[in-house]
């Protein structure tokens, strides 16, 4: 298709930042004709999403459920694992590669719409143009419009002495040259639980601290509790409700770190993954008016436009919820409204994927949010053991709860703990999409063994619960 | 709940065979207060499912994945295992382990609904009464109703000489005492190719050999080409549209199989599957004038009724489709025929999942049926290397194909071949079965990463599909 060219600006679009949100945001508009460039700081192309973030961090997770024997640990006895002696870069090894397979696939699909990667560090000059400073060069461009999508890195606390040795924050956690015998993990969000879960199936002595009274409050908190047991199971130590004072490096090379409690917690490394902050402080925002807040997120409208409409922000920069699913389905809905592109969507409620070990995902409404909002739902509970592919594949505690409208029998919420947890969730996001309820999946027919099975079972359970409860309820009014 | 009772008899509903159809029915029945017993053979439950049939394959299979380290081979390269040396036991031992677990539940199941079970071999008397003959005694039992759910065993060529030391059939294959150097496969149907596909990956040299001009005739082409790709890569070696003369064990030990067309195969091993009869000999049907056709399947009607209404018959006995969840779904179709329990069901396509390595699974049409029938229909390919959790569990060669109709983009069949297949057509099953189109899998935000993305890199590869078709359409017109 040939590009329509926008004589004013070197660009129709220029893209800050190549995650999932940038590229998206390029590629659609480069699919209707536009003239696009996106601009990374890095080498490559991917953004954390590729290169510290989620890739690594899921890649990490495979190999370590496959080394360390993980999931059949119930099939071939506690202390199994395929290797004995796991190090480092028998983890990391894997991550590299799916990396560099991860950038060539983004390099293809960029190359393929023909959009420009510029790489080097951008600031705005003014409200159209952007410096963009390399190793070699500084160069300006020029767009008609612009996508902020620089994503977000850790918080690093001042008083903390982080050196990449012994302390980490989560962008330099896999950099670390040897397996700890012990890890203190500073924060219970997704990616210190991710983080925390995979360390203690590694044999690794875990400890968690939290100044919250439980790991991940927006998760349903039965899912939260089998969670806790499960990780307490692989022997990790919660810290739950106490807060940090200080943390330091004694000169045996151990990591103290002092609670307010009084408690001291020694160990060999400590991750920091204490929350987040937009990758904004170079942009030179200011400079041309575009408001960002205190986390230095950028302020953006419902079609994701900043301050100064011709300028969007899209993915972690903005904020919650910071998955690469979301950004990247926001990046889509940029350039849909920038080029007005008709893309009547359907809304269906979005999944969150947690990749601890044990996985966790969900959809919809959580028990406390229903029970808040005094909806009447009931529960369909099923168990991984109570199905066989739960045994044939080892995992034996998870578990697949539903929530439905008492009444209209609708799905209301779907809440996974187990194996393929970020998998399943789709098939009851799909009911819950499509207005399907409680009576598709007591009905349909699953392949035989599935852990899908799950969906059928809770339905029956959640079938059971309401009969009880009407046999009760008539008796009442006899 | 209080046993109604049939005081002419000593059970409302007498199950003979407790595979997945037995327990369903004899659960279901329960449940509305209906005595029931189940006779079995076996001194436990769980029918050819659980001792021979589904569950000892898969969890062959997956002990072959994990000590093969299939997943792993393209990460850590070709040659890579988690075991270099690895004997049956290893892969049996779980198996053993996993059909306990499931003989535990199912005797819980039946016991926790007051069941009666009864051990021995059950023949019809009269049409109201089953002699019940087991190694202790032989005992009489009444019923009002009766379920035939005996299911079927390999058919056994009567001029093959099957000693269970080197030539086998599907129920005795899993007890050889070591893994042969070659193994040859006649019949390439659902259970010879799952077999096949397992010993190859544990780097048997396999031969299977079919009448047929390819694999597993009823799944579509494409989808079959690619298993038959894999397997090739495997080292498996297909001689397809070729039929065994003779197969003999020579004076050495190996066995010599003896195509039509002059070829001969000689082999350690050869598995026979070719084809089932139902396991109906010693039940005395035609006695009391149950029909039965030649391959002894009790003939029934649309409510699962034999020539005898109150005698039904469900799962393998019947027939096609012979797999565990559609049997399961018939059982508890009895149930509610016999005993008058309203259950308004939902129709859906049934899923089809076959646990080779790569496993394969689908719902719906296939191109050839589509075509047949003259349906417009476009295609929506994703394959497991775009997407990053392809990459992840190390999956390069799995696709997901979506057949959508062209003008109102119904989905009319997914096809999946790769990794987690049989769990993900339940997503594309839940939104046929819920009237969903295309545009909710282009619309939906997946997990990131999960191998359920490739519906959406499907849905929009589709949609690409039909935006040029009409490009070119229109061009015509002007």
């Amino acid at each position: 298709m040939a590009k329509q060219g926008s004589p004013k600006y070197d660009y129709d679009l220029i893209v800050i930042g190549c995650g999932p949100a940038g590229q998206k945001a390029a590629i659609q508009a480069a699919k209707v004709g536009k003239n696009v460039a996106v601009i990374d700081r890095r080498e490559s192309v991917g953004g954390v999403c590729v290169h510290t973030g989620t890739i690594p961090s899921k890649s990490f997770k495979e190999a370590v459920v496959f080394l360390s024997g993980y999931r059949q640990r119930s099939v071939y006895g506690a202390g199994y694992r395929v290797k004995s002696d796991i190090v480092m870069s028998d983890l990391t090894f894997r991550c590299n590669r799916i990396m560099q397979i991860e950038i060539d696939v983004i390099h293809h699909q960029l190359r393929r719409n023909n959009i420009h990667v510029l790489a080097g560090t951008a600031s705005f000059v003014d409200k159209h143009t952007v410096s963009i400073e390399s190793v070699e060069n500084t160069t300006t461009k020029t767009a008609e419009k612009f996508l902020i999508a620089v994503g977000a890195k850790p918080r690093r606390l001042p008083d903390i002495p982080f050196d990449g040795k012994n302390i980490f924050d989560s962008d330099d956690i896999l950099t670390m040259d040897k397996l700890p015998r012990e890890l203190t993990v500073v924060g219970g969000g997704v990616i210190g639980t991710e983080y925390a879960s995979m360390f203690a199936a590694l044999g690794v002595n875990v400890t968690i601290v939290d100044a919250r009274k439980r790991l991940l409050e927006f998760i349903d908190q039965e899912i939260t509790e089998c969670l806790q047991y499960q990780l307490r199971s692989l022997g990790v130590t919660l810290r739950l409700g106490e807060e940090v004072k200080t943390c330091e490096i004694s000169d045996g090379g151990q990591v103290i770190t002092r609670l307010r409690s009084g408690k001291i917690v020694v160990s060999d490394c400590v991750l920091f993954s204490a929350g987040r902050v937009s990758a904004t402080e170079d942009l030179h925002l200011k400079k041309i008016g575009v408001k960002t807040d205190e986390r230095r997120r950028v302020v953006v409208n419902e079609h994701f436009q900043s301050s100064l409409p011709h300028i969007y922000a899209a993915g972690d920069v903005i904020g919650f919820p910071a998955l690469a699913s979301t950004s990247a389905a926001q990046g889509r809905l940029v350039a849909c409204h920038a080029y007005n592109i008709k893309d009547k969507r359907i809304e269906s409620d979005l999944p969150y994927g947690i990749y601890s070990i044990p996985e966790i995902s969900f959809v919809g409404k959580t028990e406390e949010e229903l029970t808040e909002e005094e909806i009447p739902y009931e529960t369909g509970i099923a168990r991984y053991r109570e199905i066989a592919r739960g045994h044939i594949l080892g995992d034996e505690q998870g578990m697949l709860k539903l929530l439905f409208h008492r009444e209209t029998q609708h799905i209301l919420g779907v809440h996974i703990i187990g194996e393929y947890a970020t998998e399943l969730v789709h098939i009851g996001q799909a009911v819950m999409g499509l207005g399907g309820d409680l009576r598709y999946l007591r009905d349909t027919v699953f392949n035989y063994p599935t852990l899908a099975e799950c969906y059928k079972v809770a339905a029956l359970d959640g079938y059971n619960k309401i009969r009880i409860a009407q046999t009760i309820e008539k008796r009442g009014d006899d």
